[in-house]
């Protein structure tokens, strides 16, 4: 059975979001990365800049699962109150995509949103530090701060976020169907074995 | 450049080792499995049931790594040095295994061992509690435990060996290459996969 619905998610630096536009653009599929944005920032009011540095960074520490456990309800302070606003509205609006028609979703917890939908194919694209360093480097140029430094903040905070909403350990094999390290493998394989997984 | 050394690590009941006896059969390559217990015993002067028992599922909760850096020596009760030396032994052979020529090897922390050979491919084999469950019973028939309680034991025994061992966390996507979800990729399509990524 071919595989509808592909999420991607990413190490920063791993060349994840090329790996899914490209996928995309083989497959005559829907791209959502910016896409999304737009739509969660239609629906909640907020801006598209809002959305893009808190929907998928949120720094808070408390737990929005074990809030909602606990009393039923979620967030208590300001700032957890809107992270926890947006990742409703991000949650419903990826629940719907599939109905939109064929897609690729990067990131923003799409792997667990989507994971009991039996025709979506779920990938997670990481890579060697030495390689996100050279591609950061390349693509956004020098910047005050170490390459390493950013990467590691990044994605700690991407990681925050995904145990925060899901309650599982970001990167962990078992969250996805296949997990492909693009540095060692080259991201136009990578490329041709998602596109290969999907056409099955 | 192809790769010349595989290392297949596996979730019990996953299928991994069926897989790795497969892309060794399809690359002509030696398949290190028993061959590399029988290696170990003969080195060590253990049985071969007794390499078997040990040297995958040391259950100690001292860490070898840890005693290592304190007190540059390991192990001070009897059952932690035996898990130590066999360690050892099986360090320094799976180091020397790419030297006698093309292989495929199954877990015994090789992925960690080799993981600076420039012509190996790390290959994680996983796959949900549903087929796992399936696959072992018809296998090994039914027994006392439940399969869900005995596939959990045997990989938090690895899991324990592995992370006591390398310091790394066992089934975190980093450690290797690449990880194949064999229930839902079909144990055929993960073989097709590495013997096409070995062959390139």
């Amino acid at each position: 059975m071919s595989k509808k619905v592909i999420t991607i998610s990413r190490e920063f630096g791993s060349g994840g979001r090329t790996v899914a536009k490209a996928v995309a653009e083989r497959l005559g599929y829907t791209f959502y990365d910016k896409a999304l944005v737009e739509l969660i920032a239609k629906e909640s009011g907020y801006s598209q800049e809002f959305v893009e540095r808190r929907g998928e960074d949120a720094t808070s520490t408390s737990s929005f699962l074990f809030n909602l456990a606990r009393s039923g309800s979620v967030g208590v302070d300001g700032y957890s109150d809107i992270s926890d606003k947006l990742y409703v509205i991000q949650h419903n609006i990826i629940k719907r995509l599939p109905d939109e028609g064929p897609c690729v979703i990067v990131g923003r917890c799409s792997d667990y949103i989507l994971k009991d939908l039996s025709d979506a194919l779920h990938v997670y694209i990481y890579a060697d530090m030495s390689f996100k360093v050279d591609r950061i480097v390349k693509l956004y140029g020098e910047m005050d701060d170490a390459p390493e430094k950013r990467l590691e903040e990044k994605d700690k905070k991407r990681k925050v976020y995904y145990r925060n909403y899901t309650g599982r350990i970001w990167g962990m094999s078992n969250n996805y169907d296949i997990c492909l390290n693009s540095g060692k493998l080259g991201i136009e394989s990578c490329v041709d074995m998602i596109v290969e997984l999907a056409q099955r």
